[in-house]
């Protein structure tokens, strides 16, 4: 089913990749006016489609922000300056965790006939959704550094609002905005401290 | 603060780069018994505690399960196929949210003074930690692949029983055990089908 070279052990990225995408990418709070087309966007989707979910569930769903009045409409329900980020950045995307991905099953776990009634109760499901939604924001945030360009994530959003004007199918649970394009130099901030290895990691 | 160069716009990586991380990786369900060290999982956590969480929150913390006594309890604490697959793995990391990361909020997101208070409320908290940590988790997933190494997470665990066993203090939620290892070329499965790109996005 798999069009790629199934992969076998092989060395770490090349360190100039890694800085790239993890040791010195940074969350972007301003952009320069480079626009952000829809076949990047459909490009960054393609490669951060491939990573695993839970039964291959796939739930996340992206709301791309371009209309001037949709784009004013989102950054007043952001909080404190995450509204002029939104205002200002090139795109700005509504990260969501649809409900009803369970209608999808059937097609992305068909091997597994039953799978779609492990999904009934309302509260696994949004669970689910949501898990992996976040799980999914993961691979997209590292996907656009990936290609060449910056994101700023978002969790200070009036999320019910969001749901309410841009999802208005109730099926939808917002969970981040994410503002994409080329960074400006100037607009990186003094990057927070990290745990060290030894608070993370445990050993039995 | 940063000791990392301010990145600016750039190419994307290249194609056997992205082939490794995001289009030709997949999840392994059987591995070499080449071991993975303490030295290996301290450098992926170096690389992975780097991209962004919620208010800097880094709620995620690992368990590397290694003692025969260990291993074989997690074991029996898995669904179907999966405690098999973890007896065989030459690593297996119980992944958790911490739900007292508030604890270390002063300390990781100095600039707000009262950011702690923030999480006063339980279910925040909770919802939170879960939250953020799927998020590393995605961040984790990726950095086993970026380090040349193969990831098979798996949610279909007994939660509530690994947390009794392994995490006592009832702050923990477990979220998944991944086990880690240089894949064994034979132990892949067709890849599920994904969403087209038109089925996850949409424009306003």
């Amino acid at each position: 089913m798999s069009t790629s070279a199934v992969p076998g052990p092989r060395p770490a990225l090349d360190p100039a990749a890694l800085e790239q995408v993890f040791t010195g990418a940074r969350t972007a709070h301003r952009f320069t006016d480079e626009p952000v087309t829809d076949e990047q966007v459909a490009a960054i989707v393609d490669l951060v489609k491939h990573p695993p979910t839970s039964m291959n569930t796939q739930p996340m769903r992206l709301l791309l922000v371009r209309s001037p009045a949709a784009r004013e409409k989102l950054a007043t329900m952001m909080s404190g300056s995450n509204g002029d980020k939104t205002r200002a950045a090139p795109l700005s995307i509504v990260v969501a965790a649809d409900r009803r991905f369970d209608e999808e099953v059937p097609r992305l776990f068909p091997h597994v006939p039953d799978a779609r009634a492990l999904f009934a109760d309302d509260a696994f499901r949004e669970r689910t959704a949501v898990f992996n939604t976040a799980l999914q924001l993961g691979y997209l945030i590292l996907g656009v550094r990936a290609v060449g360009l910056a994101a700023g994530p978002m969790t200070g959003i009036d999320a019910p609002a969001i749901e309410r004007e841009f999802f208005p199918d109730g099926e939808h649970a917002v969970v981040a905005v994410v503002n994409v394009g080329v960074p400006d130099p100037a607009g990186f901030r003094p990057r927070g401290p990290r745990l060290a290895v030894e608070e993370v990691v445990r050993t039995v």
